[in-house]
């Protein structure tokens, strides 16, 4: 039988990160990645694939990244496994050593009446279906999208781009309210209906209306919206069947059961991405945070423990840290928001700062920048950071993230040393990240509530 | 007598940041801040007043800053001291509690012959001085820069950008020198070439030529390029002349000697910014590292540290934090470069990425991202970091910043959770803060020599 020292299952970002990593750490093994799919995506490109870039091609995740570790990539499919022996559907079967699956997610469809109506997509990673969507969103003109968080305000924002009528449903109170806070969910209101799209939050949807094709979304209020086109982004679930299949411990709602080597209950057998159950990182229980990026962290860590534990592992949680732009406007986020802290009890004051990115702000390219940090009162440690602005966010996010993961307090951000320049940054008087934490310092220092 | 808690002499970044942190942390103190100059300039903005900005009043560090504290801003000029009543140039006397130098610097005049021509300018933080140099810049054809630094560059950029004949004069054998390695200064020489410039490299200039006014500047290799404008950026030096009459002790070439809390000889004294001595970060030498961004924390630590030390200082050195933009180009830079890990005899990795700093990178306003890093190979932490590539630069930079000063290693930022996004940074794949410490870890671990 055909032998590979480790077997990835999986092509998508997690699966080919583990790859590269193993290759790197482990360079004289023989690595295989089976992928069910012809073509592999980015993930977070997928939006984009609506109408800003030319072509779902232009999407690609290139083979080339597998092949050039000198991995075997297998276009099969596994279907079963008999100790350490995997059975693929074309009938092939290989042995491994060490098994990682990085089988991903797939898009939850909702239970609504009608959902299976022609001109119904959810948002999947999958080549064809999304050639399919991109024509369909071409010839018609009312879009309707279903789910409020980012990917579904990715979409309305492609949509509207493209001159399109769309009408975004949020079940919750407020847009990404999963993620942000209701400031920067009305915010990203804004954004959209300045661009020209509808916004109806806290809203449940009854029915999608039509015959064979959609006519349109029939709402609990009574309304009825007309729409060609719908487009529901609701999150994902786990693709935990293999696992089932294996006897491996899993939640069928979070994941695969995993330690903080990304173990599974089989010693020999990792999990990592999407697949992989996630658990906050403040409070321990799992959550439903799935990225591309942390993904990617988990099949570095893995690529390099599968033989020893080599990188010992700093982190057990998942901090979640996003970002993404509607319009000309970015919003991000790393950890906690002030709900989210509310929920949890927490102990916190929010500082807050408002300037302009470039400096003086009548330079080129210059931007509002908003941000609210969260910090705990009593510990004084940084907790959240939520921002809106210009595309600086997009690193300013990560910026955060580093800060929460090494556990800064204010006074370690009030003291910090940063560089700023006029066309890039804004200015050192206004910097928003040292004039929002000395806002939260003013607060539990004059006992003021939050 | 007329009696301040606290007064502060000099009204750039350091002395407006520390009447602002004094106020937050002692709000029922009595505050003056003393300044020279009938306005104040936005330091790092000075550059852009040549050309970017509508004029040179587009600079000003607003006085409101100074006023929204409810610190009295007076203009006149302090003179000497006896014991703790300070003497204005006005007549005027005040007597202080807690006193604070924020005298600033002073741009270097090279000893040339020739340097006193009519259109020979240093980058002076003046008003009615760069009001003077704008209005010259307008008049001629033919600009020649002296220095090869951040602000001779910025300074040349936006003379090209106004279709001026730029010639930029080098002493050292790469632009940058004194902060990027040669890579990175060649590129800004590209950059500037590309835009139009002329860029000389490891020339002496021999001699300013010319009658009362500047002809040309002859080089010791025996060129002599015509001009009818020389802007002279060769560094700065500290104002110390105060603290020499008060009788701290002081550097006359690094300036006001100070304790880990910017304390000078004389305990009711603080120094802070530009005019206060900088020490590196790595060695503990003097550095002639002098920033706004610096100067600010220099100043917010004071402002809270005045009366008692609440702020517990975490570092003692000056981490050198830059960014700039020529052309479309941004670069950055924090902590050590090759070269200086080199001449400070450091045992160390490289690693590098090149990427396109969005994904897919054909999404709008996609920049090629080159970075460099620097890792102790010893002891894995992380010493510096080196880019180029667009505007995310800016804040990307500060984010090594926290890296290095929490000290992250090479593991610490392979595990590391980011948040990435296709309209505004790399994909995951390629994230390039990740990417390249792989690489600096490959190089180790496989013992691969620099």
């Amino acid at each position: 039988m055909e032998h590979y020292d480790v077997i990835v299952i999986g092509g998508g970002p997690a699966g080919v990160t583990c790859a590269i990593s193993a290759h790197n750490t482990y360079p004289d093994k023989k690595i295989a990645v089976i992928r069910k799919e012809q073509i592999a995506l980015i993930p977070c490109g997928i939006p984009y694939t609506l109408v800003s870039l030319d072509s779902v091609d232009a999407d690609i995740l290139p083979d080339q990244l597998i092949q050039n570790t000198g991995a075997d990539l297998i276009i099969d499919e596994v279907i079963g496994k008999d100790g350490k022996n995997l059975q693929l559907k074309s009938g092939r079967k290989l042995a491994y050593d060490k098994l990682v699956l990085a089988t991903g997610s797939t898009p939850k469809v909702p239970s609504i009446a009608g959902i299976d109506k022609t001109g119904v997509f959810t948002v999947q990673k999958d080549r064809d279906y999304l050639v399919q969507m991109r024509k369909y969103a071409q010839e018609v003109q009312n879009i309707v999208i279903i789910g409020g968080g980012y990917i579904g305000l990715e979409m309305a924002d492609e949509a509207s781009r493209a001159g399109k009528n769309v009408t975004v449903i949020e079940l919750l109170n407020h847009l990404l309210a999963m993620s942000m806070d209701t400031e920067f969910g009305e915010k990203a209101r804004e954004v959209l209906e300045t661009n020209g799209a509808r916004v109806l939050t806290g809203q449940r949807v009854k029915s999608i209306t039509g015959g064979r094709a959609v006519q349109g979304v029939a709402l609990e209020s009574g309304e009825e919206i007309p729409a060609e086109m719908v487009i529901v982004s609701v999150g994902g679930r786990p693709n935990v069947a293999l696992a089932e299949k294996f006897g491996l411990d899993y939640n069928p709602k979070h994941g695969i059961l995993v330690n903080e080597y990304m173990r599974t209950s089989d010693k020999d057998i990792f999990a990592v991405g999407d697949c992989a159950a996630k658990y906050d990182f403040f409070s321990g229980e799992f959550t439903d945070i799935r990225l591309a990026s942390t993904a990617m962290a988990e099949g570095r860590l893995v690529g390099s423990d599968l033989f020893e534990i080599k990188v010992i592992r700093q982190y057990i949680g998942v901090l979640g840290s996003f970002s993404t732009k509607l319009g000309d406007t970015a919003f991000g986020v790393s950890g906690i928001t002030e709900e989210k802290a509310k929920a949890m009890n927490l102990d916190y004051t929010v500082g807050t700062a408002v300037t302009v990115d470039r400096h003086p702000g009548k330079l080129r390219g210059a931007s509002p920048l908003h941000l609210k940090l969260i910090f705990s009162r009593y510990s004084h440690t940084l907790l959240g950071a939520q921002m809106h602005g210009g595309d600086s966010v997009g690193e300013l996010v990560n910026m955060f993230s580093v800060m929460i993961l090494n556990k800064m307090t204010d006074m370690d951000i009030d003291t910090l040393q940063i560089g700023t320049h006029p066309l890039l940054t804004a200015s050192p008087v206004a910097y928003p990240v040292i004039n929002a934490t000395v806002d939260a310092i003013k607060k539990w220092y004059q006992y003021e509530p939050v």
